[in-house]
């Protein structure tokens, strides 16, 4: 899409909390689905610390009617605008938020809740989940932590956006807390089935499918970002002793499948437009280019996404003496080898259909640094060099921690966007502590 | 379950096609979703040669208040049935379909269609696939294929049921016509994105879970088989060459997911208990017993499943000289490494939910004898040595192939009972033919 009035960095919302540092200027305006603290469910809009209530909205009759229309079908599902709806609820919203508009401000006390007086939903049904291995350090990391040498990539990593099916009905909203799994360990004893040891986390951007494709009807790369609905954050949880065990050839599965964590609120393709850019810059040699179908001007100019991340972790100690949660690793999704439309399209290539309710996550995102890590793993060199949380150090999680992934666009020129937490609280293993 | 009247094997109905050989006499009635010729679409039950409209039983009245509330139930979801309603309706439809019964046959015309008349469905939604890796010759015949030696298993085979996450959107229904997908070929030349010239089949068995669980609460051992609301047979169509090239460490992806063929009719637990049986007998060393939590005495004597299989073949060749379709390979359940209730367990052991409308595959299932591959790799040497076909010869599935998987429980004092076809008809590649 072309930058709109949407777009302009001077807009401001005359709800107070937006006018501030926040996720949510009147810029961002992600949907999301909630619960009410009375019980009910809503469809709702982020604005500053607010959620502004979607069914109100419409039965005030404060929207034009191409942006009603939106509105009605958004409450339906909120995942399933078209790309057109998208834009005509969004002019819709920004103009009844904006200070300017005095109609809907003097109905503030009706449209909004405060965030955190409400429990937030997943906000749609979650069809399938993809998860990719597009960050490309991450990779390395692996690879050399295996014993493959620094600099060592899978021999098809230039060319296949490798993926694997995760497991969909597992995949639950920030704020649930994640139990500790318990599976089989190998140890020098033998193999045990209990709670795992090594409970790690993933730093992942997460990509909803809005529509689909037919089965047998692959995208074209250049058509795929307009199957994209919107992004969030996810948190791939990983247990990597039950996977070390587990992998033989097929991928992990007990490993990853007892939860992944995503942040509530849908981030529009509209809203990330001002954040598009260069995908990731290959060099020159031809086998390091992408084959021919995943592979476009358009794609390599325009096609990446350009947003700050950060893993904050929040122990027990720590909130006991009223600590905040502190920064433990800060990445960046210029570190994606591949872009969001070459996921999708490789995913659809054999002829695969994607749904409405679809979930891509691109896999860990880390960065060069030590300090860059999208996992614990990577933190803390596979479990031997701890690395500080305040004053404390973690190779894994632990019972108590509260682990938090936030995410942040930036462009000069730009009002930033954030992306609200993905959160998730660590709860001891079913019937006993860790260990 | 007990075995009850439905079971005996002296029960005749008074359809005539489900007296002589049929894969659906009366002790067997499975439930199948399809379309009418007018359009409409039910819920029915196989029987001989016709299916049974459950909504023309409803309407018609014929039968008891406890069978006619499960038969309402299974209108809104066939898989959904509680195991209590499972056998209600059973054993009123066994009743109403017996030749002993006068009132049903009256209504004959209304309330029975050919199947060749109708379109038969997904008798489901598909909430996920998870695939198995629990056939043993198979996992040694890739093994030995890849170099790994005569008798070489993956370290963790004894203890872990071997899965991973499947793609759920592209299961389709026995008669979807399968289209040759394209890919990523690494060949000498370099890489292409080219039609694949090793389109394979995989036999395997279906398992519909009914009841899920709740997320972090494991289903235990003895309690797994009660979540299952029905088998089937499975095709789980692959991609050799794509598979080769894409996998790394994280399973395969478009190789699989392009296609899986499900058969239609949901055989349920209480039409197969007759053919339960002892599971797998390994051999006594302590390191080949599954762990504690996967292992019990009521599973060994009895979780195992005892069906035969089949894989046959129809070329266009065939087809026009007017020949059948022809067995390419036989195969057993009883090469089966382990029981659906363990793999249910496993799959839940880290907390993991599974939910109604989950399809569990168990890999594929080949016996040791040559002839005994459940899948072309096997009997065709990895494309090395074509096996029959007739007169002609295949190492992978060709453009116009029609590939039909059928099963036959069978055991001494029973009637036999078999699932259906589960069949896929080869289409050349999207944009021009094979090659």
């Amino acid at each position: 899409m072309n930058l709109d009035e949407t777009h302009d960095p001077a807009l401001t919302s005359w709800v107070e909390s937006a006018q501030g540092p926040t996720d949510f200027p009147i810029q961002n305006l992600p949907l999301g689905r909630y619960r009410t603290p009375a019980g009910a469910q809503r469809i709702g809009v982020a604005i500053g610390a607010q959620v502004l209530d979607l069914d109100r909205v419409i039965e005030l009759d404060l929207l034009t009617a191409e942006a009603k229309a939106a509105a009605s079908s958004a409450l339906r599902n909120p995942l399933g605008l078209t790309q057109a709806e998208r834009v005509a609820l969004r002019r819709g919203l920004s103009k009844i938020l904006s200070i300017q508009d005095g109609r809907a401000r003097r109905h503030a006390s009706e449209l909004l809740q405060e965030q955190t007086s409400v429990q937030m939903l997943l906000p749609t049904t979650v069809a399938g989940f993809t998860d990719f291995q597009a960050g490309i350090h991450h990779t390395l990391n692996g690879r050399r932590m295996r014993g493959g040498g620094a600099g060592s990539l899978p021999a098809n990593y230039h060319q296949v956006p490798i993926a694997y099916n995760g497991r969909a009905s597992s995949v639950v909203v920030s704020g649930t807390p994640i139990r500790r799994p318990r599976g089989q360990i190998s140890g020098p004893a033998g193999v045990d089935y209990r709670p795992t040891q090594q409970l790690d986390i993933e730093l992942e951007l997460g990509i909803w499918v809005a529509q689909g494709n037919e089965l047998g009807h692959p995208m074209a790369l250049d058509d795929a970002d307009s199957h994209i609905g919107a992004y969030c954050l996810i948190n791939d949880w990983s247990a990597r002793d039950l996977m070390a065990w587990e992998m033989d050839r097929l991928g992990p599965f007990t490993g990853k499948s007892f939860a992944t964590s995503v942040s509530p609120w849908l981030i529009s393709p509209e809203a990330l437009a001002p954040f598009r850019g260069r995908a990731y810059e290959r060099a020159s040699e031809p086998g390091l280019q992408p084959p021919p179908h995943l592979r476009s001007e358009a794609q390599q100019a325009n096609g990446g996404l350009h947003i700050g991340l950060q893993v904050l972790i929040n122990t027990e100690q720590r909130r006991a003496a009223g600590e905040a949660p502190i920064v433990v690793a800060e990445s960046h999704t210029r570190h994606l080898y591949w872009t969001p439309a070459q996921m999708l399209t490789h995913h659809t290539s054999g002829g695969c259909n994607l749904l409405c309710g679809d979930l891509l996550g691109t896999g860990t995102i880390s960065g060069p640094a030590p300090n860059e890590g999208g996992s614990f793993k990577e933190l803390g060199g596979s479990g031997t060099t701890p690395f500080p949380v305040g004053r404390e150090a973690r190779c894994w999680a632990e019972d108590g921690d509260l682990v938090i992934l936030r995410a942040k666009a930036q462009r000069a020129g730009f009002q930033s966007i954030g992306f609200g937490d993905c959160a998730g609280h660590i709860l001891p293993s079913q019937g006993g502590a860790h260990g």
